[in-house]
C-alpha cells in the first residue's frame, strides 16, 4: 500500500479548496454574531472543536490520543518503526474575540498535509504527528507541560474565570497529576514546525507569500512606579512642581527612543498608564506604567534595559520624583534552527514564492517546543496586520501557499533527519 | 459713643490671641478623626457653622442676614449714612477633607477687625460688611450671584450629591426664586478685599510675610483626545505604530515646555489621562487628557493655546495620529485694583512687614466680587504650599500680620473712598 518518498512526494501539493473549506466548517465552532470566534481553552466550544478535528485526524489515518495536558495528538505511522517523530501543529483555542487563522491555520494545514500524504498512499521514514496545542492563548500548559516548563503550582494557571487547572484538564481528557507524562523530549521529537499567521503588517508591507522566522522573541514586563508630589494647578508655579506625568512623558519617549535605534529591530510599549490623583485640578502625584520589551537577543534586551535605568537616574534627578522599575515576567527567547530556516527557503525557492526571513514577536507554541528540539515557523501575511479580531485576514490563496510550504519542508525533515 | 476716625484708628491693632482662638473653635466644626475640616457647603457642619458665625457677628454688634444666595452678611454699621459699603470676607465651607484656614481666616479676619473697631468704640465713614460667601468651594453661587454672574439655569450647580441647588439654597436660609436679589452693584459696595491663605508655596519660599495679590489668574480647560491605532505590542515593528501614548507624551512636554518659557509665569496642567485599551501588550489606541492653563492675561493664554494648536498639528503629522483640542471652560482673569494694591503695599511698610506681588492662580470670591467693583487680596503663607489636607498651615503669628494688614487696608480705604 504504501510507497517509498523521494520522487513522487516531492511532487505533492495540498488540497487548498480542502484546506480552506475545512478551515471554514472549524470557524463555525463558537462564531459570534460579530463573526469573531470564541472558542475559550477548555470551554464546551473548544471541547467541540477538539472532537471535530479528532473525526477528521482518524478519517486521514492517523491515531488520535490526548495527553495528560490537554493536547489533541494525531499520529501518522512512519516507515521507519524506530526513527524519531516530526512533528507540526498549533492550537485551536481563540482569545475572546478571535480571528478564525489564528492557530487553526497551523492546525487544519497540518492535518491537511497527513491528508495529501495519505490519499497518495504516502508515509514519511519518521512518524509524523499534527498536535492541537492546549490552551496557546492564555497558560500554554499545552507547549509547556510538552517542554517539561509547566509551573507545577496549579495557582500559577490564570485560566478563564479562574477556574481551577486541574478541572480544565479532566474536562478536557488531561489529568493534572499525570502531567509530567506529557513531557516529550529531543530523543522522541528531531523536529517541530509550525505554520501560523503573521498577526503583524511586515509580509503584507514588504509584499511577500511567506516569512521564514528566525526565532521567537524574548519578552521582558516592568513595572514602573513614578513618585512626585500631588499639589494644586493654580498655584504651584512650574518650577516648583514634582510633576510624575510630565516625568512619565520623559520616560515614554525615552523607551521609544531606546527602541527605534538598537539595533535588531526590538520593540518597546508602554501599554497601561494609571495616574494619581487623576484631577483636572491637580499636579499628578504618581504614574504607575508597564513596559513590554521584546527582541530575539536576551542581551539586546539587557542592554536596553540598562541604557533605561540611566536615563531613570538622570530624568529623577531632574523631575526631582523617585522612579522604581521592578521586573514582572522574562521569557527568553527562541531561535528557529538553521537548518529548518534554510530548508523552508529552499521550498519557497522551489515553489517560486517570494520570502523574507522576521522575527516572531508573539508567543506561540513553537517557541516551548523550540526549548528542546529544532524549531522551524512558516509565517503568512494577516491582513493590515490585524489579530484576535473578526478582521483577521488571510486569502485562501496565501493559506494554500503556507501549507504547500509546510508540506515540502516536511518532506525535506523527512530527508534531512534520522 | 462713637469718636471720629483718624489719628486712633491707625493705631489699632487686631487681638491675635482671640483672632486665632476663634479659628480654633470654627475649626471643631466638622473636624474629622484624621484631622481635616468636612464642612461641605450646606451640610449639617456648614449651617451649624453658619450659626456659630451669626452669633459672633451680632455680638460684635453687626447686624446679620443671609441674601437669596445663601451669603451670611455682617454689617457693621458706619457713620455716614449715605457712604457705599466697605466689604471683607471669604468663606466657611471646606472640600471634602479641607484645612482650616482656607476661607475661615478671611471670615474670621473679618470678624476680628469688627470686634476691634467695636471695643474701641471706632465706626468707619462707610459701613462695613464681612460676607462667608455661599459655596466658594464647588459653586460659588454665593459670590457668583452678587457679581451677577450665577447661571440662571438650576442644572449648571454641580452640588454634593447632586442635590438640587434650590433645595441646598432653602436649607441655607436663601431662595432659588429670589436669586438676583442678593445682586451688588458698585454703586453699593465700593470696594471688596480678601484676606486669604496663599495655598501656595512662593512667600514661604521667598520668605516675606504678606502677598499683594496683583490679580487673579483667568483659566481655560480644553479637552484633548488622540486618536491613533490599537496594535499587538509584539508584531508590531516601532516605525509601523500610532502609538497614541507616545504621542500624548509629546504634548505633555509640550504643554510643560510653552509653560516655562512664556513670559509672566503662566501654569499649564495635565492633570487627567485615559488610555484605551490600556493592556500591557497592546500598543495604546487612544488617549483622552485634560489641559488646565491659568494666568493674568487671558492674551497670553490665548497665544500659548495657539502655540498648542501649532505643536499638535505637527505631532499628528509625525505621529500619524487625529487629535483634537476642545474648549471646556473659559474663566475671564480678575485685575486688583491699583489703588488697594497700593495701600496694601502702605500698610506692610508701615507695620514693618515684608511682601511680595503675586498672582493668585486659585480661584476666590474675590475674582466674582472684582467683576464689579474694586477688589484686593491679601496672602499670608502657608507652609510648603498644602492646602486641601490636614498639612494646611499657617502660624498664629502670619495669621494675625494677615489681620493687621486687613485692618489697616480697610481703615486706608475707609479714606480713600467716598
Amino acid at each position: 500500500m504504501t510507497k517509498t518518498l523521494p520522487v513522487k512526494a516531492l511532487s505533492l501539493v495540498v488540497n487548498g479548496d480542502r484546506l480552506n473549506s475545512t478551515l471554514e466548517k472549524l470557524a463555525q465552532i463558537g462564531k459570534q454574531p460579530d463573526n469573531t470566534i470564541k472558542r475559550l481553552a477548555f470551554s464546551a466550544e473548544d471541547l467541540a472543536a477538539r472532537a471535530q478535528l479528532s473525526d477528521w485526524m482518524s478519517a486521514a489515518g492517523m491515531s488520535v490520543r490526548t495527553d495528560a495536558a490537554g493536547n489533541v495528538i494525531g499520529r501518522y505511522p512512519g516507515l521507519e518503526s524506530e526513527a524519531r517523530t516530526l512533528a507540526t501543529g498549533s492550537h485551536i483555542d481563540t482569545v475572546f474575540s478571535g480571528g478564525r487563522f489564528d492557530g487553526s491555520l497551523g492546525v487544519i494545514a497540518g492535518l491537511e498535509v497527513v491528508r495529501v500524504l495519505q490519499e497518495n498512499n504516502v508515509k514519511l521514514h519518521h512518524p509524523l504527528e499534527v498536535i492541537a496545542f492546549a490552551d496557546e492563548e492564555r497558560t500554554m500548559i499545552g507547549s509547556k507541560a510538552i517542554a517539561g516548563t509547566a509551573p507545577s503550582d496549579p495557582e500559577r494557571y490564570d485560566t478563564v474565570d479562574n477556574e481551577p487547572i486541574q478541572d480544565c484538564l479532566a474536562r478536557a481528557g488531561g489529568e493534572w497529576s499525570a502531567l509530567s507524562s506529557a513531557r516529550r523530549s529531543q530523543e522522541d521529537i528531531a523536529c517541530f514546525i509550525e505554520l501560523h499567521v503573521e498577526q503583524g503588517g511586515i509580509l503584507e508591507a514588504v509584499e511577500r507569500d511567506i516569512g521564514v522566522v528566525e526565532g521567537i522573541v524574548g519578552q521582558q514586563r516592568h513595572r514602573i512606579t513614578i513618585q512626585g508630589r500631588t499639589n494644586h494647578a493654580g498655584t504651584t508655579p512650574m518650577n516648583m512642581r514634582r510633576d510624575a506625568l510630565t516625568t512619565a512623558a520623559h520616560l515614554i519617549l525615552a523607551i521609544e527612543d531606546i527602541a527605534k535605534h538598537f539595533p535588531g529591530d526590538p520593540v518597546a510599549t508602554v501599554g497601561t498608564l494609571q495616574i494619581w490623583p487623576n484631577s483636572i485640578n491637580t499636579v499628578p502625584g504618581s504614574v504607575n506604567l508597564s513596559l513590554d520589551i521584546r527582541d530575539l537577543s536576551q542581551d539586546v534586551i539587557a542592554h536596553m534595559i540598562e541604557q533605561l535605568r540611566r536615563k531613570i537616574e538622570t530624568v529623577a534627578v531632574t523631575s526631582r520624583t523617585r522612579i522604581r522599575i521592578k521586573p514582572e515576567l522574562q521569557v527568553e527567547p527562541t531561535l528557529a534552527a538553521a537548518n529548518v530556516q534554510a530548508l523552508i527557503v529552499e521550498s519557497c525557492e522551489e515553489l517560486e514564492l517570494s520570502y523574507t526571513h522576521l522575527p516572531s514577536r508573539a508567543s506561540h507554541d513553537a517557541q516551548e517546543m523550540g526549548r528542546f528540539t529544532d524549531m522551524g515557523m512558516i509565517f503568512v501575511p494577516s491582513k493590515e496586520g490585524i489579530s484576535h479580531s473578526s478582521d483577521e485576514y488571510t486569502s485562501p490563496d496565501q493559506c494554500t501557499k503556507g501549507a504547500n510550504i509546510l508540506l515540502r519542508t516536511l518532506l525535506k525533515l523527512d530527508r534531512v533527519y534520522r
